[in-house]
């Protein structure tokens, strides 16, 4: 997607094949900062202390870590101890699992000689396959935004909650993705975007990526959006999913499940973007399963922005010495979802139908 | 309630009967500054920019408010052009109105040489019969929490919105006036407190009242309840309100709306602590009738706090440019509320049920 109007991906190897160029999303919307990380440790740390973040952009990552870690080590144990220790830097999103056992199991198949140039082809086409899964996505979820413009005038409004777009992802985005899409094919649209606390990833990073590509866009405060929905004022929420359960069950950013509650009760329907590595047929319900991030509670009592003369400070908003708890995922019941939308189609959030989609050749 | 273990009000007349002495609760949790309204402009700014802020303690300051217009000027126009513009400072809260009404109705009821008294003495009157009102509403909240209690060990869990507390107040707070009671009583609780975007009132109001009372509580987004109740880590919930219609619905600080829902679909008990000056029978439909207060983006964009060198300072926390909506309050439906904690008891959200509360005799 655009950055000042030029093309970007979120994450890009180097030249040389020797590291790994992401962005520190951390200081967006303030600045675009670009970090080389060299190793597994720095990758490790670029994910646990959410440098990058968003279930498909720590999965590529983490499979740019294991080739980094081919580069200089590529025996069976330093591949499997690099993959331990990557995916433990963040519980919920089942894509970093998805992506290291993918490396691993390509890795460990070929003999240690060509592990190094495997392990970087793998990387690369796991983030090629982001990106194509990505546009299947929005594809996908295009007609019914369409649908929407074609009930009646004005601009389709869409609700989302964090950053599910191309700074999610390795472009395109997954929730956004459709957005894009509908941009493209010139349908007037309009997203409601959630702050997002205690991170705000929706005020630093999906207000400043729709700003980049020029889509209009509204911040609200999480609470809000249940009063818009009955105002009529939201068509259609679509967030992304960090897991999602057999049965249908969606993890994704706490605060997501009172968004579907209020579009349940006010008629707007819920849909969820789901690349299929997000699918974790091994967990049957979501609420009892998903294993949920509890973060440190000084992203609530804290938070830093942008002073007036241009510096990034850090203010305590909370008194002295307050606990916080912090859990950073929620789980959405299936019943909840009007829709999964994957990069092979629009799917019920059902295990019946899930299993089918899963389970026919691609 | 104690601030630094001394008993305290939220606000004072001056001895000399010629000024107003708030807190300027912009300021806490970091400062606990205490300022001189000394007329007027100085009450109409204080309430509109939320020096002061709480349905029941903006009616106070209001009526103090005309207590100040009556010690220079006690005219017929001078009082209701003070009336109409103090009236004209918050939209949503219906206090503000009952207040200025109650006040006028009795001061252009009296000779003009006698107002400034009795301006006096009725503002009094509004302040002390709302520090009996909450305590009112404590006692008969005081129930709830004793029912949770026996019916299973450890503490009662307490989720509240924004700030209900003795700072909305002139003493005690409508939501927090149970758990003060039920701290009184020796039953262990605990309080979830919500943040309450976008002005915090939960981190920074809530949090630090309870914290001066010793209430145990823990700071949470106000995108984590929903999560804590199917988690089934909330026995109840308790919020305040601004206004609440003849049929029950119910408009109270923003997200409100969200943790009903919530509350609903995990069969968490939702009460409303509301003093009969909240209740506006005029209005049938809060959704459709009661105005919402839209307030400054960039109480969204921007957020103040305490750097680490102890200094208050304001950061930036959207991309420059961003537009925000910021709707400050919302209305939850009737249905949805488990029941109203008045002074005069626990009365069903249902018009016949309100009817018959309002209209006995007291």
């Amino acid at each position: 997607m655009l950055v000042d109007a030029q093309p970007r991906r979120s994450l890009w190897p180097s030249e040389q094949r020797d590291a790994l160029w992401v962005i520190d999303q951390r200081q967006l919307p303030h600045r675009l900062a670009i970090e080389r990380l060299d190793g597994v440790e720095a990758v490790f740390v670029a994910i646990r202390d959410m440098w990058v973040r968003g279930a498909p952009l720590i999965g590529a990552t983490a499979a740019y870590g294991l080739a980094l870690q081919a580069h200089r080590d590529a025996g069976d144990a330093a591949l499997q101890a690099a993959a331990q220790h990557l995916g433990s830097a963040r519980p919920t999103a089942v894509n970093l699992q998805w992506a290291l056992q993918r490396m691993l199991g390509r890795l460990l198949a070929v003999p240690v000689a060509e592990r190094r140039a495997a392990a970087w082809a793998e990387a690369d086409a796991i983030a090629d396959e982001d990106v194509a899964t990505n546009q299947a996505i929005g594809r996908h979820g295009l007609p019914l935004l369409q649908a929407i413009a074609q009930r009646r005038p004005g601009p389709v409004q869409v609700l989302t909650h964090c950053n599910a777009g191309w700074l999610a992802t390795v472009d395109w985005g997954t929730a956004l993705a459709p957005v894009y899409q509908a941009q493209a094919a010139g349908l007037p649209l309009h997203v409601w975007v959630d702050e997002t606390r205690p991170r705000n990833q929706g005020a630093s990073l999906t207000a400043w990526e729709l700003g980049q590509q020029g889509v209009p866009h509204t911040l609200i405060a999480d609470n809000a959006g249940g009063h818009l929905m009955q105002r009529g004022l939201v068509d259609i929420v679509i967030v992304g999913c960090d897991r999602v359960s057999a049965q249908g069950d969606v993890c994704n950013k706490i605060g997501t499940y009172l968004k579907a509650l209020a579009a349940r009760d006010n008629g707007v329907p819920f849909y969820v973007a789901m690349p299929l590595s997000t699918f974790d047929p091994a967990i049957e319900d979501g609420l009892r399963d998903i294993p949920i991030e509890e973060r440190s509670p000084r992203e609530l009592t804290h938070i830093g922005g942008r002073t007036a003369d241009g510096q990034w400070a850090e203010v305590q908003i909370a008194p002295i010495g307050c606990g916080a708890a912090n859990p950073a995922f929620d789980v959405t019941p299936a019943a909840l979802v009007s829709g999964l939308i994957t990069q092979r189609g629009i799917v019920a959030a059902r295990a019946d139908a899930l299993r089918a989609l899963t389970e026919a050749k691609p």
